[in-house]
């Protein structure tokens, strides 16, 4: 028996580094939102990095990027894996970027090693993976596409509507609206990614075998008031909306904690119009972000939130309105892929556990169409989307190991 | 007995139409806050009338305008009367700009008809009252003064230093340091405003006495929690700091009634960072502004809101930190100028009652040099800093007219 095909962990590191400085900023955080200069820069960077290995990229009409190595488009349903390469804001330097950059190596170690496989393994980048214009972008538009009517509501964190920035950055709105996947041309895809929670930092494991992705919905929810004169209107004439959003947004704990344990409610977004410090605020909005593994709770949560949201409107003598997105519901992941990660872990001597992932993932708009899984490696302290997001290089080999290991046993399958 | 002297309504009408103009947005709101491109255009539309009027203008450092008929420079302490024209943003087309129009009327006609009058009387018009950058800006730099220190510390409501767009406007950052007034050269001053409160409309009175100003406090209180993965991170472990700021504002109607049923407090601004739908909140600030007609209900308000957000902080286990502006002590009127309005008020036949003015007004840094009045006339429904402020133009006439009466009785008495 011959020792397994590992990938290269030196360069692997040197290109998260190097992709880590592309929308850092002075506090060591990465930003690197989608459509961006910062993402075009790191896209450019990723098609360098494949060029310079051989390899093949295919870019599709909502920015998704599939890297393919020469003589591998055989006709034969093809193992993908990959991530994203967007950031959130002032984000870590692993999120998305591990298993983008992970993939690429498992495709550019089989190429240099010309590897015998039944399947072709291509690698992908999936676009706007962080929801600056809406929840897991690219993959959606793989899934199931988006109408021109749908791109033309988009609107992104800094207020900008889709359709303008994607225009002014060289892109086309009716390549766009064509961007399903064929999901016959897919054999299975498989994704590495840091936990983003504490638990296997905190229970020693090093690789998680990812059981389902949570369901999440969300959207915005809007308080309209009136504005006065922050001196002249007594306390009990007035129609604060941002008084109303703060005392839906205190419930958020309580209502998470009503329907579940797993639970989560946050609002990562809150605007006050007029914006001054001597008017009453007019209209307050906040983002409400909620999650939960079983869609039945996910449901009761949303409808928790709404119903909130409608006694506070009425106890504060405003009106309430809502942007409710389409609900992504739980994922659960494919049960075989979850064996031959357990298997690779064990043959490799690292201790993993099975688990939940509390964040969304490509992989669930994936697993809708095809066999899918994802391995996690831990998250020192549980943080993410923040500069302290890290992850111990060794977890970031072994991952990558297990990743490798993966793709090759569902390419040989 | 010859019929007094009475204002030219028309004239003062078309000026206050004409300025509320500039700056109007879409929905009718005007927008001028001080030294942005609007203010400059309402400056250039002010000094032209002074010009077409015969009257010369004198602007200090900080951008106070102070408006002379010619050969008044007589050495004798002066009546001055005046207010402002800039604006909150999404304001109305009253506040400031009746008792800047109607001062310059005043002077226009006493012009025009040249008026015997032992002491000259100058319109002015007061730098940034609404507080872009502190509030009363214009009023505190004749009273007292701002070192280049103070100066380099004040932001505007975009997020602007002071010293950048004072400087990019034109305007000369040595001179802004040498703006105090001698108050020998000055023998009173009045001001006209809308009351911008329910009272006078609510009664059915013509006229508004002013009694005095309530004392105001503020600046910003900022929750420090942590930046985590709103999927991912439970809810027992977090450390939001939206959430603390939102246990804070929902508890504001309660800290006012704790100290008396004049007080007032808002929370008129908040800012969430990162501001990501999928990231907890890592900062929140907020503006809080405070109002009380007596100081130690004031200082009591002030206390009980740091006390609260401090209880906060700990029962969220964020951080809170505080940046609070100096307090502008409450404000009684001059008792004589307060009779001399009701006087006039009664010869023309109109209803008055004294009341306290719950906005802050300059009048009450001038006051703490010189003796001092102001004259309200009705807000409709008491709405004011937002598109739908309004007075008739009835009630804006009388009280150019009281306005008139008052200086004329203060410049020959």
């Amino acid at each position: 028996m011959t020792a397994p095909l590992s990938v290269n962990g030196a360069r692997l590191r040197a290109d998260l580094q190097a992709l880590g400085d592309i929308g850092r900023g002075p506090g060591g955080g990465v930003s690197r939102t989608s459509f961006s200069v910062e993402d075009a820069r790191a896209r450019a960077w990723y098609q360098a990095r494949c060029a310079e290995a051989g390899l093949s990229v295919e870019v599709d009409g909502i920015g998704n990027m599939l890297v393919s190595a020469p003589g591998h488009d055989t006709g034969v349903p093809a193992v993908w894996t990959g991530s994203h390469i967007d950031s959130v804001p002032d984000g870590g330097a692993f999120d998305g970027a591990l298993g983008a950059m992970a993939a690429l190596e498992c495709v550019r170690r089989l190429h240099e090693t010309a590897a015998p496989l039944r399947r072709p393994v291509r690698a992908v980048v999936y676009s706007d993976e962080e929801g600056n214009y809406t929840h897991l972008f690219g993959s959606s538009a793989l899934a199931r596409g988006f109408t021109r009517e749908e791109l033309d509501q988009l609107t992104g964190r800094a207020g900008d509507r889709f359709v303008d920035t994607f225009v002014a950055a060289g892109w086309n709105l009716d390549r766009a609206t064509r961007t399903r996947v064929d999901p016959a041309t897919i054999h299975s895809t498989v994704e590495l990614h840091i936990e983003q929670g504490p638990h296997l930092h905190r229970l020693g494991h090093q690789i998680g075998i990812v059981t389902g992705i949570v369901g999440l919905g969300g959207g915005t929810i809007t308080f309209h008031g009136r504005a006065d004169h922050a001196g002249t209107t007594p306390m009990d004439m007035r129609q604060d909306a941002l008084t109303a959003a703060s005392a839906l947004i205190v419930q958020f704990a309580d209502i998470a904690a009503s329907v579940s344990d797993r639970a989560v409610v946050t609002a990562g977004i809150l605007t006050v119009r007029p914006g001054s410090t001597n008017v009453v605020p007019a209209t307050a909005t906040l983002s409400v972000d909620y999650r939960d593994p079983q869609l039945a709770r996910l449901e009761a949560l949303g409808a928790a939130i709404a119903a909130s949201a409608d006694a506070v409107a009425r106890r504060h003598g405003v009106e309430v309105t809502f942007d409710v997105e389409r609900p992504i519901p739980p994922a659960p992941l494919d049960e075989g892929i979850q064996r031959i990660v357990a298997r690779s872990a064990a043959a490799r001597g690292l201790t993993a556990t099975p688990l939940p992932s509390g964040a969304g993932h490509d992989s669930q708009n994936m697993a809708t169409l095809v066999p899918t899984g994802m391995i996690f490696v831990p998250s020192i302290g549980g943080r993410s989307h923040c500069p302290e997001e890290n992850t111990d290089w060794t977890d970031v080999e072994n991952g990558a190991n297990v990743l490798l290991d993966t793709v090759i046993a569902l390419a040989r399958g």
